[in-house]
């Protein structure tokens, strides 16, 4: 096995946010479920949009996150995900590539437009996401390029993924690559109704071939098909050999065959937007692991991009991460 | 003389931000001025924007600032600008629309893309911006309807808008009408170099059409020609009824004919971002003059807007100003 280039390649849909202000009157009114992902088809977006407050627009997309976060800590990452030749797609290819991350998908030139997440915050900095996929429809496995994966000590990949049919074949054509490579392979579970509506693809997934899961308590639970979080934890125990639950306020858990850590969560002055708390907390995770850093240290960094993730409005951090973990 | 619409009705370059975190070797690289206005081409803003960091997109423009303030504050507003039917034509009429403020003017059909501002803030707070006006150099008189002018208590608009040509003439066509419906008019000098470019026309057009003028200390003392800013407040005095001189930390300074009052600033825990500083501040001092607030007040509630604004990223208000007011 080659020393690795990179340490962390993500896949997942390429998405563009729409941040907004609101409140549960207006997610009730929309007949939208508080803290979940919505999919949603364009004029639907065009609805909600037209419906919604001022926005504030910045790349997005939940593996997109997890691998900026990564490349704000110092880590080398890489990223698969399929934009359109547009504005948004050429904004988003902007960001990912000026923060340091290798992105070599080339955007769609037909189809539908580059994907938007129509995102309202409520004051409870809780937010509530409507999404329509766009041109993520058009990942398919021909944009998993062998070398890129092979290159990388870690292939992480969304759970959303699920939700575009082509993107579920690039995804297990990735993990074959990796493991061939004598690399690992990373899931994270996304979102409850994501799991519900794919779980026995997921549970023959993270089976055959998941080293590390990221899941929150309901998404866990989801995928044990148990309300008792330790009977979760179990019954994933069985399925992986290393799985990490953030758990909000309550920090998180890292659960591997033998052991159970709880890490606490990391302070933060005021909670605003919860965007992006699970996605910053694998981008710590994963650059804690590809230093062979102790499970607790990934979990503590994890803590820390996750906690300077949700102190402002968006996803992507607002202050480079490599401080935040030395301080 | 019938009852006013609206409060305010702000004429400007209607320009969507993006906004970027950078540092002085950057700018020094880049050859910008530091806290400056500098007005770039296309393929300028491609070059800029190509090497530059990460950014976000939000909707600015100064005077869009200013009427989106009032808007926040629970005050009535119009705005008056031109975007292309593009993209971020579409997001600059969704974000102004969607904050309450009446915005009338059609998108151009053909011609350039809907103006960009490339902005650069240092870990200082600074902003250093670098503005692509495309779509605005389409607006002229034909945009500045007599009702809508007449319709509003002030018309507020923005130095800026001697850099597009046609602008001018909407300028001075509003203050006529405005005037002639017994309506108040409020300028601001917006940046020092913008007040070197047009110096002898912002002198005549404030003599004989300004009744509010706004200025930061740099601005006020590059139109009286003097760096003395005494002798520079002297000046402004023979020119106009109303001036609020806005001093970063140390507050602002409103001048009438025969009374000085001095304001503190509003206290700012962290300052992010001063972007849009002035907008608000001219948005809080509006609000108060519209409902005949003594002129202390006005600036009070200035200093609460500008403080609001400088303590995240984004020239618009993520709190709504009116609680802010009522604290």
């Amino acid at each position: 096995m080659t020393t690795a280039k990179l340490d962390v390649v993500g896949i997942g849909n390429a998405i563009v946010d729409v941040i907004s202000q609101s409140d549960d009157a207006f997610l009730a009114a929309q007949a939208m479920d508080k803290g979940a992902m919505m999919l949603i088809d364009e004029p639907r977006a065009e609805a909600i949009y037209g419906a919604m407050g001022p926005g504030i627009e910045a790349s997005g997309g939940s593996a997109g996150n997890t691998v900026a976060g990564i490349a704000s800590l110092g880590g080398k990452a890489g990223y698969i995900g399929k934009v359109r030749d547009d504005l948004l797609g050429k904004v988003y290819r902007h960001d990912i590539t000026a923060a340091g991350v290798s992105f070599p998908t080339p955007a769609a030139q037909s189809g539908p437009a580059t994907a938007r997440c129509l995102i309202l915050v409520t004051p409870d900095a809780q937010r509530t996401m409507n999404t329509f996929l766009g041109a993520c429809v058009g990942l398919g496995p021909d944009d998993v390029d062998a070398d890129f994966i092979a290159s990388a000590q870690v292939t992480y990949m969304e759970g959303y993924l699920y939700d575009p049919p082509l993107a579920q074949e690039a995804f297990r054509k990735a993990a074959v690559i990796a493991h061939a490579a004598g690399r690992k392979v990373a899931l994270s579970l996304s979102d409850s109704f994501c799991v519900h509506r794919h779980r026995q693809a997921f549970l023959d997934f993270i089976e055959g071939h998941v080293d590390v899961l990221f899941a929150n308590e309901a998404e866990l639970t989801a995928l044990a098909g148990t309300g008792n979080f330790d009977e979760a934890v179990a019954a994933v125990r069985r399925l992986t050999e290393l799985c990490a639950v953030t758990r909000g306020a309550r920090g998180s858990v890292v659960v591997t065959r033998d052991q159970i850590i709880e890490v606490p969560a990391a302070a933060v002055e005021r909670v605003v937007d919860t965007t992006g708390a699970g996605d910053l907390y694998a981008a710590g995770f994963l650059y804690g692991l590809t230093r062979n850093l102790p499970l607790a240290e990934c979990g503590r960094i994890g803590s820390i991009a996750a906690a300077e993730i949700i102190s402002h409005y968006g996803a992507r951090p607002e202050t480079p991460l490599a401080a935040l973990i030395q301080a």
